[in-house]
């Protein structure tokens, strides 16, 4: 009997309806504003272009699973898009805003259909959101977590790389990395702020509406979180975390080499490490969004290699084995067509690379389009959980 | 008869003896200064570790050739480092010291001995400065073009990325990419200021010595400095320029279809190049300085790709082209061994990575460890010129 192969989608956004009004009311970033009967949202001051047009398609569960239909997607795991609750200065009401938003997203997903045939599978699946903001106790970090682990059709949580003020490598962050490696939950890492207080000097004066920040600024900063993530020996204290990086891990990937060249020339950092730069490189997940096919290959040798890399003594070495550890993405409802076509191109070009790798089996491009995300995320299990 | 496989180093720098002197003046960053009988060198004013220790291998060329003769590299082009005249504030001064670090330079490759067995060529190459300040006139700018074109042994020039205070991009350049492109002088472009004012805050507050600045802010910068030229139109108008990126062009190749993504979603930016941006990756030249042979072969096939991606009809496609663009380097005297073993680390594992290749043929290695390097800046060709 032969299985339908699913395709599953876990980078895809949404800001749900509580979320978007609590952002209305708001007059500075982030917000949604009108101007010209159309709603805008401003995720930084200092965004070009006044922010982009936003409707239907950042809130609207139909609207997502119409997007699902037309590109032939199973599942979605749908997380809040940027900032979440980077912007508030209270705790408790960062807090009370969380668990609101991680129950509606539970119930978002709860309610969504079946998938056919595959009977305890649902359509959608959430990442949760915790309040990562400066000022916020450890005990109400870890409170969400338990909140989170309870709501079954969340299977992990979206974060942003600032931590609680300070950064993924600050140690008051530890108890929190100790929390979620005993869980099943998921850390999808995501940027929001790019380059922050060197954009302006770093895009200069020509207008490039929106390309240097979301080309360059997002996956540069996605790539210094992580790696000040593995400086600080997280990885080393808790191995069973499970981090997922947006946009294919930004530049990680192509600057590992680097990085792990630098470090040997730094003993001050090198001697605190257990690894080479390239073996934690290699624990991570990284989703498929990076638009072409020399960039996917090129990713799963990345991960391939690390245990080529890791000091720990006999560690078995399968090259091949990169593709296991990579999670086709859309960035939905972002990059939408600018024409008439139905299609998304950001979809399509995804997809046509994932088929488009030349060492690649079919069975490794649909472990990449789906299986990998229902094993990792365990999908269709939530009555055990 | 079989021919000698020569290697190369384009990514080598110095101090000329004079510069140094400059740097010693000093009192504020870029300096040398001297702390515990040690000199050191600070390049940036909140450099990490008060900057690093120099000594004879920074300006003495006889270092140089021992560093060389050590690694079997037979000819280097040698470049001043960082930060390269970006720090004078007088354009008088910069037009005069970079005309005399110009002299200096070609007399420093001019007097110095013959490669074994290829009779015109000479072991050391450099690369020239240019007065590239803030108030600077086109017509010095062009006037030391025309020297350095004097210069027999002065094969392009090398260059940061601040331009004339506003980037590459700054439309007030159009005038020295038109002569650059009518000389052959091959454009080093090389990062100075990682991620500038945004450092501070991207950095984070635990210590990591260099490993930051130095494996993500300078390849990222060169990445944001190179997007920019090719997003304001230079090599649409200037095709036959010569670029050459450091460190493998940084983060470019790994997001270079991400950035033709962006690009496609922005009309206002779509409209206004000739090609997707893939086609212009693959007009750069890369050093093969990247650590790790994936890196490697993963830059190659960014550049083979790219005849896909133009728009000039019936463009032949030939993806394995990849090689030819790059070329092998040290980046000494940076990167020194931190232990007592002779060779550099640094340098070895370069070869190591062009070695490793599996995809290149032993004629594709020999070329990117020399054969490019030869033919690109036309080496012992000097009589022509």
């Amino acid at each position: 009997m032969s299985v339908r192969q699913l395709l599953v989608d876990i980078h895809t956004h949404c800001y749900l309806p509580r979320y978007a009004a609590f952002l209305r009311q708001r007059s500075f970033a982030p917000r949604i504003f009108t101007r010209n009967q159309e709603e805008r949202l401003l995720i930084l001051d200092d965004e070009p272009l006044s922010g982009r047009p936003v409707g239907p398609q950042y809130w609207d569960r139909d609207e997502k699973l119409k997007f699902m239909d037309l590109h032939n997607i199973d599942v979605s795991i749908v997380s809040t898009a940027n900032p979440w609750l980077d912007f508030l200065d209270k705790p408790s009401t960062a807090s009370q805003l969380a668990n609101e938003l991680n129950e509606d997203l539970e119930n978002y997903c709860a309610t969504s259909p079946g998938v056919d045939g595959f009977d305890t599978m649902k359509r959608l699946y959430g990442f949760g959101l915790l309040p990562l903001i400066k000022g916020i106790g450890t005990e109400d970090l870890l409170q969400t977590v338990k909140h989170i682990t309870g709501l079954p059709h969340l299977k992990g949580i979206i974060m942003g790389t600032r931590g609680i003020g300070k950064g993924l490598d600050d140690p008051a962050l530890e108890p929190l990395w100790e929390a979620l490696s005993n869980t099943k939950l998921v850390v999808f890492l995501h940027p929001h702020y790019g380059l922050g207080s060197g954009a302006k000097e770093a895009w200069g004066d020509q207008e490039n509406g929106h390309v240097l920040p979301l080309a360059i600024g997002f996956p540069v900063e996605t790539t210094t979180a992580i790696t000040r993530l593995i400086l600080a020996g997280v990885y080393d204290r808790h191995p069973d975390l499970k981090i997922l990086l947006a946009h294919s891990g930004g530049a990680l990937p192509q600057l590992s080499s680097r990085i792990a060249s630098c470090i040997s020339h730094d003993p001050l950092v090198s001697s605190r490490l257990k690894h080479d730069a390239r073996y934690y490189v290699s624990r991570l997940y990284y989703d498929a969004v990076n638009y072409g096919p020399e960039e996917m290959g090129f990713v799963a040798d990345v991960i391939g290699r690390g245990t080529a890399y890791s000091s720990i003594p006999g560690a078995r070495e399968d090259r091949l084995v990169g593709y296991k550890r990579m999670l086709f993405g859309t960035d939905h409802p972002f990059f939408p067509p600018l024409g008439k076509e139905a299609k998304w191109a950001s979809v399509l070009e995804n997809l046509q690379a994932i088929d488009e790798v030349q060492r690649w089996e079919k069975e490794h491009k649909n472990a990449v389009r789906g299986g990998n995300a229902i094993e990792l995320f365990g999908l269709g299990h939530e009555q055990g959980k």
